[in-house]
């Protein structure tokens, strides 16, 4: 048995998205699980193996959340922002997957990916990969070499493409069943598989079907992409003329459950909302991303009004950055706009995005009940923040309140504030 | 004489905001002035005291310029988004600028904001210092300490305010004028005094007419805020009545020159994008402020069809990055944003955000035959760009062309992608 504590300032979210600061706390983790949390403590309460007291400047928070991120796009990142959506795809995106089916070249970018996030606070990541089993299987292998949480998702599309980035809807099952098996046989309590149908575009009704029932039979995640773009939700429509929604299509298929993720969810209608809710699938929100592609301005607020699970993601590569806060300035910067342009509008404020990031992602991932927060019987996945230090982007030359500091660090921190990185405990930055 | 030869590809923008780039050149430099540009130099071709080549993957470009930067609320980054202007002012700005009565905690924050933004990118500043005159020139001798081309302005505010942080008029004249002559004195060719009136709500016509004089006769540059914030512009124009417009009452007072900056210009109406044309004033476009304080999404393209000379700024501390790369981010994303809400918008690019931040804002401050391109007759202002290095934010997996390193430069680098910074040749990073 492993017991660790941590000693110093915590700042995480409650459920209802509340701030909870504590000046002065400690963690109890034994292997890896939080399983004592005490404010005040005093020196020699508690017997650990290893001790490790916060400096002065130093606080806690929980590991981020990245909702939606394609590894596969990451050699993209930051390039390509002349494209909409679906042009987008076609000139950049679908060629950089093609490349997958390369092993090596799998081996080069998925092991940078993972030391990259984790650098940079993902703690737990939901990943797409691309259409091919092995690499799928490579990138889930790097995050056990890593010691990142995460979901793995083999992509799937079976509609037939010129350039040959397709399978089969056989090849398709095949490698996503083959995907689930050998992800269990890693053996490793961190990595999940995801089962990843591209989006609505890319597979048709027998595909999506048989992916919904292998979810249900096989009790694991689904993601998928919704409502990003105009061009792409009118092609939906038409392609799937006898359902009523978006949404609908991927409901006819038995893809929304209560451990589905949606990617962006921008342009949802009211009753494709209310179908959500009721089916407990939850929206990835990628600010970044709807922005760089000029996708639109997703309002969160009314997705929180109707009581939708809410993440965020970066969205590599149609986001241009690996890191969550930027993801979470993107986040406001949409909010600021869009109350800018509607009288009456409360934008998030970095309360509400650092709770997105954190337990709210936790929660769109149904893992609500294993990270996202400092609770016992959570995994400890934590981020030692530390705004001082002369290599970061911040200067410290006044007193700032511990909130401040939380402020300082969404508004205008980045990876360098993050000192050290906790998953389950284990130390891996 | 100091003869330093560069070789390697550079990247700028022409006057047009086209891109130039040259796979590979060599940059002569004489006492830091550039004397000649040649392209595809054979080895031995030049003669040098100094000669640097870049490594594989490096590139110059010219040096950022910042057209706004409020030097005094450096230690304000990152907090106080909760506010819009007028209260912002009240809650968080006027507080921390009464500070400065106190040379040491000048010389501090001032010394810090050097360092900080030249390691950021920004070899030239056109700062609001406070209102107080000595701490005024600490922020330019520290400019002349650590190598910084920069404007400097004493904050004129004549209107009684009960906290103290106001002056009289002859206070106020008095102290720019101390300031202009003292800053002679420093006999420094990188620094130079900015009448600065902070805006038409802290200044009445007496003052702000004295000003306008005083920057004629002197010949010195001007800036001020003009149209951020709506309820901003009611008060203008209700407490100068008889003056048609926000502009028409700097007009008024002989405040727009040619050598004059206006920070924001959000919601400047036709007529007055017509007077600042005609008088060949500019406006410094602020989006991250503009965007953090919910002052509205300013129109780059109207600005430009317009005419006008535009730069940017990171209007620290309402923005909430001291890297000029955010601030190029900042207004891609209010541009893209734009787009998204306007059809047919044609939104700003990677190119045309390079241009403001380099040659644009050079011109609107007058200095474009002196800086913001690599031009023989211009100094050398230069920032060495490296994407690789393992202690940067950015992988590199694939080939990227030069345009994709600098896209990927503005889209998702930082200052560790600035490995060396040049101030009219002297390496100051
Ligand atoms: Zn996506
Ligand atoms: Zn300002």
């Amino acid at each position: 048995m492993n017991r660790q504590l941590f000693v110093g300032p915590i700042i995480h979210s409650d459920p209802q998205g509340r701030l909870d600061v504590l000046q002065r706390a400690a963690i109890l983790v034994e292997n890896g699980k939080i399983i004592n949390i005490s404010e005040n403590p005093k020196p020699g309460d508690i017997n650990a193996d290893y001790v490790r007291v916060l400096s002065a400047g130093q606080f806690l928070i929980p590991g981020f959340v990245d909702g939606h991120i394609h590894a596969a796009q990451f050699p993209n990142l930051g390039i390509g922002y002349n494209k909409c959506l679906l042009e987008w795809l076609e000139t950049y995106t679908f060629p950089i997957e093609k490349k997958y089916a390369d092993s090596a070249f799998a081996e080069l970018v998925y092991e940078a990916v993972v030391k990259r996030t984790l650098t940079m606070g993902t703690t737990t990541a939901c990943y797409f990969a691309s259409l091919h089993t092995e690499s799928s299987l490579i990138l889930a292998k790097q995050a056990v070499k890593y010691g990142q949480r995460c979901l793995v998702g083999k992509v799937n599309m079976n509609h037939s493409r010129k350039d040959g980035y397709c399978e089969s809807t056989k090849e398709s099952i095949a490698g996503t069943t083959k995907m689930i098996k050998e992800i269990a046989e890693l053996n490793s309590s961190l990595i999940m598989p995801v089962i990843t149908p591209r989006f609505a575009l890319s597979c048709d009704m027998e595909l999506m079907t048989e992916l919904g029932k292998l979810a249900k039979e096989m009790k694991v995640h689904v993601q998928t992409h919704i409502s990003e773009n105009l061009d792409e939700i009118e092609a939906v429509t038409t392609a799937y003329k006898e359902y009523p929604s978006y949404a609908a299509v991927y409901d006819a298929a038995g893809l929304l459950t209560n451990k589905t993720v949606l990617a962006h969810g921008i342009h949802l209608g009211d009753s494709e909302l209310a179908l959500l809710k009721s089916r407990g699938s939850a929206v990835i929100h990628c600010p970044s991303s709807n922005t760089c592609l000029r996708s639109g301005l997703c309002d969160v607020q009314r997705l929180k009004d109707r009581g939708l699970k809410i993440g965020l993601g970066t969205d590599i590569s149609g986001g241009d950055s690996s890191c969550m806060l930027n993801v979470m300035r993107a986040a406001l910067q949409v909010s600021y706009h869009l109350s800018i342009l509607t009288p009456g509008y409360t934008p998030l404020n970095y309360k509400d995005v650092f709770h997105l990031a954190t337990l709210g992602g936790a929660t769109a991932l149904a893992m609500q009940d294993e990270i996202g927060s400092f609770v016992p019987g959570k995994q400890f996945d934590a981020l030692v923040i530390d705004l001082n230090g002369s290599n970061g982007p911040l200067d410290n030359l006044i007193e700032y309140t511990l909130e401040n500091r939380l402020e300082r660090l969404i508004h205008s921190g980045d990876d360098r504030n993050i000192v050290e990185v906790y998953v389950a405990g284990h130390r891996v930055k």
